[in-house]
């Protein structure tokens, strides 16, 4: 009989593209999605650039090479240089995005039943990604200073693992959807047991250039540089897709002092440091998805916790998207957000 | 122990792409590559598209449906009925090229083991990510009308395969390598297999616009909405990346002229009415690897058709693309080949 592959039988959709039904509706303000806001766009700068690609046709519009054209792969390695994680351009694959470079490195990395160890709360597309792989996926959690690298320490040490694991992905800079970044200890905590261990991490950093506040924290892949042994552990991925738009800091504050003056009562949260999220948590054990329906019928949105989670969800936790609306929006949307609250309270 | 997936432990390039470190000598003329003149590229048109996508940045700049942006599927779906083969914009994907649509049907389909026939010889990156994917590939002879269906029917029918195959993958329209064109009685009876035996035909159609003689045969897709039970076994892949140029057929008839002229005592081959692509053969059973050397000597270059075999190559065999070069450059191409072709019967 003809089958699909076992992994794909009953495929599940992103329980975020699950709400862009919503996002249609005249009005709506979505506290959802990860995208960037389309005003902030270098719409000039990109205008020059495909303009100059025009010229160059051969370069720009035949076919390349299959690891990136090499005029741009310098121009990336002067980025990464410029961010603080020096590499060079030899060092560097070029994808369609770095979901296509994690994808890539679990079908040559993992086989069915291998284990990998994924921070919990995780992305979404990272949990989906590795069940079409099949592997063993084994839960770390995290606080607001990112991974609970001690936690991980006392399972790899205590040996409670099926099998050693192969990998971990973690976003270690303004986590999507914690929003914590990992402390300089923790990092090198983390890469002291990548080289001990012999598992490879993933380093996911989208989001390292939109910080609004404090000082940089060096990334794992440059900090493996200064832990012996730690530097054929190390992938870093990283995205264009999140930074083409400047200037955050005044909608990021702005959402959590809305926040903060019309819903403290309410809802308990840390403030980030840059990124594109807000974790927050419902007090009184109220259920997230619950509150999200009342919440779209007052035409507001954003993602239940519950999606971030392998298993074992905190149905009180929920992320809020401060990137796409604008700042008038997000006084808005938290009003909406206030009285969707009491009617979801009167409801109980 | 750390390992790779088995799949991936010994992977081998491509070896078209393993001839690109040639393409950059001065005065190199290529037969090899299957790329469009750059020189071709319709550049007003793609400067203006450029213009209209910066207009709307949201539509365009933002992230959007996984399956394609609406509006671009709309235009594809009437792309898609120009050429013959209707479709609604709902039967539509979008990927980042045909050999991405390809690689995740295989996913998606493919498990370990199972068996997928293919026409020999094919285009190497089909046997690549069929051998990524650990199928059994089984061959399917070619000639000048394309696959061999009534070789097929008579595997299927003896039941010799290990398993009921799950895929059949072929370029039906001016095929890479060979350029040879399925003939229609060829399609229906293939169609009437795919239903009778139940496995999905995978149509890949980047050349079928390229026609620049006799009358278009309706696709494989198109015409299963005359063979009765075969609409739901083909999946049509397409690509825009060969049709960005227009007007080959002076290049074409260049390319088969000056071989013709100069080279016909010791190369057979046949006229392609499309494509990008002329399948030839080396007389004398000579051998198209070690012919290539001399040529590359003498500044030219093409594709040995051994790269196309999974086994049991045609080692005479070689693939010229008449696609890249100028007409001027075609004569002086095939003078060069002819060269070179004297130079190798002496070592001989």
């Amino acid at each position: 009989m003809f089958s699909f592959n076992s992994a794909f039988e009953a495929p599940s959709g992103s329980p975020i593209r699950e709400l862009f039904k919503y996002l249609a509706r005249p009005g709506m303000i979505s506290f959802a999605g990860g995208y960037p806001a389309s005003d902030l766009f270098d719409r000039a700068g990109l205008d020059a650039a495909a303009a100059r690609a025009s010229q160059q046709p051969t370069l720009c519009l035949q076919y390349g090479p299959t690891d990136g054209i090499a005029i741009l792969k310098e121009q990336l390695a002067q980025l990464m240089a410029r961010r603080g994680t020096p590499c060079a351009p030899t060092d560097l694959l070029v994808t369609t995005g770095s979901q296509q470079g994690f994808d890539l490195l679990l079908r040559v990395m993992v086989a069915p039943g291998d284990v990998v160890l994924v921070e919990q709360p995780a992305y979404p597309a990272t949990l989906q990604a590795l069940k079409l792989q099949q592997a063993d996926v084994v839960t770390v959690p995290v606080d607001q200073h990112g991974l609970d690298v001690a936690k991980l320490a006392a399972v790899l040490e205590t040996g409670t693992l099926r099998r050693a694991p192969k990998l971990l992905n973690t976003v270690p800079t303004f986590a999507n959807p914690t929003g914590a970044t990992l402390s300089l200890e923790r990092r090198i905590a983390l890469l002291k047991l990548a080289a001990r261990y012999r598992f490879v991490i993933v380093e996911d950093d989208p989001y390292g250039d939109l910080r609004f506040d404090g000082t940089a924290v060096p990334s794992l892949f440059a900090l493996s540089e200064r832990v012996p042994g730690s530097r054929d552990w190390v992938v870093h991925l990283s995205s264009l897709s999140k930074i083409v738009a400047p200037g955050w800091s005044g909608i990021c504050r702005a959402l959590c002092d809305a926040l903060d003056t019309h819903l403290a009562r309410h809802i308990a949260f840390h403030r980030p440091a840059g990124g594109m999220f807000v974790w927050a948590r419902l007090n009184a054990a109220r259920d997230a998805s619950d509150y999200l329906r009342v919440c779209i019928e007052q035409n507001v949105m954003f993602v239940p916790g519950v999606a971030f989670y392998k298993d074992a969800a905190d149905r009180a936790a929920l992320r809020l998207s401060f990137a796409a609306p604008g700042v008038e929006e997000i006084e808005t949307g938290v009003h909406r957000m206030n009285r969707a609250l009491e009617q979801y309270c009167d409801e109980q």
